[in-house]
């Protein structure tokens, strides 16, 4: 008898002209790329949250946060390899994890297949992830930051 | 043993004075509607990118984009009944899908049962719509748009 | 044969000076509180409309709303200790309920167990509260009010 439990996690960064652009694991050449400590990956970052909370974990800032110095600067990728490694350890197989990243730009749907083989990777778990925009509405419509929103689902091993 | 898998969307569309009002399958005489090529339904519109996300079908964009006429213009009902239709396809059965439309206007309490009703009938399995607001703040408080979001649970047959 | 049942729910509230400040269960002195003729918890109200939706028993407003007036200011674990309530006597046992706290205050991960005991003792099951900030943008980043979103996994008993 297999019973799920999900989870849900969302992430905001604000664009910025100069930085490098990460978004869902993969670089942007020639895409404005976003503010932080981290790389700004709005997908990874939602998806990590999403499997910390159906694990019970806590989230990105008690994993990987100011007093964590270790993880300071880490990409996208390494943050959900690890939190994928820390659900795992705490006796759970993770089914699948669902992230949208709404926003004008990056173009997800250009490179969706390479982003999700991506994240898959790090995840060891199916990781898809689609695209859209809020119409040029609100932050993510005005183009002042970018937007992730993820589910997860995982169940105990 | 049945694994499921999640997935979650949204979408938001501008609200555009003279269109009719489309939401959650139903048509809202007198209410100000949706702007955009097809009737704006956040709702189902949401719906499709859940069930998209959760069977690795990709999204809305690439599923009915600008590069796929014969769908512009489509009814959020006719875009779900298809959505379904391919998740079927690919070799699952859809469980459920929850959406929540978040704005103010319309009232989705008012015609929950015939919403749900509709938009069931094109999933062809059980859609539960919700409403909230958000106190008046940013653009769904604002009353420039309406935005939907959704969960959608299918699993292999 | 257990297939699961997905739900999502969002709330947001405005910060309102001189009010008390409830969030995930509770009571934070010294933050700024949240408008409305309840408690403001946004946290709660999302796993209520989370787990109703999941169970096709509505939303906060249908259950709860202006004509029940016997709810009227009810505090967020009142709620959710109802709502769960309501989803057990349609047929259903709860899985879990994953919430995202999305602002930047009250800081949740400073009281994360706190508040996930008094959450999960009121929807007696597994509860767990995440906290995450939009990075000085929209409506939580510009502290104008604080959002709160979750996802219900419920199944047949």
């Amino acid at each position: 008898m297999i019973i799920p439990m999900v989870g849900v996690g969302t992430d905001v960064h604000a664009f910025e002209a100069g930085r490098e652009c990460w978004v869902a694991g993969l670089h942007w050449p020639g895409e404005t790329g976003l503010a932080g400590h981290s790389d700004g990956d709005v997908a990874a970052h939602a998806a990590c949250d999403a499997l910390f909370s159906a694990a019970n974990l806590g989230d990105l800032g008690s994993n990987f946060g100011t007093d964590r110095p270790e993880w300071s600067g880490a990409s996208g990728v390494a943050l959900l390899t690890e939190a994928a490694s820390r659900v795992r350890a705490a006796g759970f197989e993770i089914g699948n994890v669902s992230i949208q990243v709404i926003g004008v730009h990056p173009k997800i749907g250009k490179r969706r297949d390479e982003a999700q083989r991506t994240l898959t990777a790090a995840a060891g778990a199916t990781v898809t992830v689609s695209g859209t925009t809020t119409d040029g509405l609100g932050l993510t419509g005005r183009a002042e930051g970018l937007a992730g929103i993820a589910v997860a689902m995982i169940y105990h091993r």
